[in-house]
């Protein structure tokens, strides 16, 4: 089983981390095929951690897990701290494919989501 | 004129903020006639500041400015300091009509944009 892991950073404000939870469930009812489960995991601050997401997505079957950074920019929390709390956990899963997307922000469809978004709610404006 | 504003929160790393530049001009290629301009602004750390960049779109001609954060949650900066820089200078405006869209992370196509972007990059792999 192919599984999804949207990793936030992770808020003190609960609704911020509900979002990202309500995002992965929204996911998982538009996934079709593509993944067999998709969760969510927090670089800081909020649970479950990095190393625990991963850890319930092969507990639940996975044999392959793709980490998707939900970051807008690439600094050091996308090219430094999450492959760290990768790395800690896929020596104790060797059989387990773990990869790490391209983060949120460098998205080729960033742009058109934007100008449809904007485009649509400026429509809407008197 | 209709103009888009791409709001982002600033960063201390330049090649983060650069990274919103080449957004907005990615944006302006691919706007088509939806906007007639496309600029960006920060809301600290990086410069232009949003009031200054809401001052050159109409000085460059826009009679209407949609600021949308590019922002993934709904938190004090887009609840509160966003509208407060805004207000600033539409009280200066009083002709322009300038609002504010909703922040990125609320946009429905969010679910089916990483779906799209982690399913081929999963694809990719070996």
């Amino acid at each position: 089983m192919n599984s999804l892991l949207l990793v936030a950073h992770g808020s003190r404000r609960e609704a911020s981390n509900n979002e990202i939870r309500n995002l992965a469930r929204t996911m998982q009812r538009n996934s079709g095929n593509r993944f067999g489960e998709i969760g969510c995991a927090f670089l800081e601050l909020a649970e479950p951690s990095i190393p625990d997401g991963i850890r319930q997505c092969i507990e639940r079957g996975a044999t392959r897990v793709t980490v998707f950074p939900y970051f807008l920019a690439a600094g050091r929390h996308v090219t430094t701290d999450i492959p760290a709390e990768v790395d800690k956990i896929s020596k104790q899963y060797p059989d387990t494919l773990i990869t790490i997307a391209t983060h949120l922000g460098a998205s080729g469809a960033m742009s058109e989501l934007i100008l449809e978004q904007a485009g649509h709610q400026r429509g809407d404006e008197p």
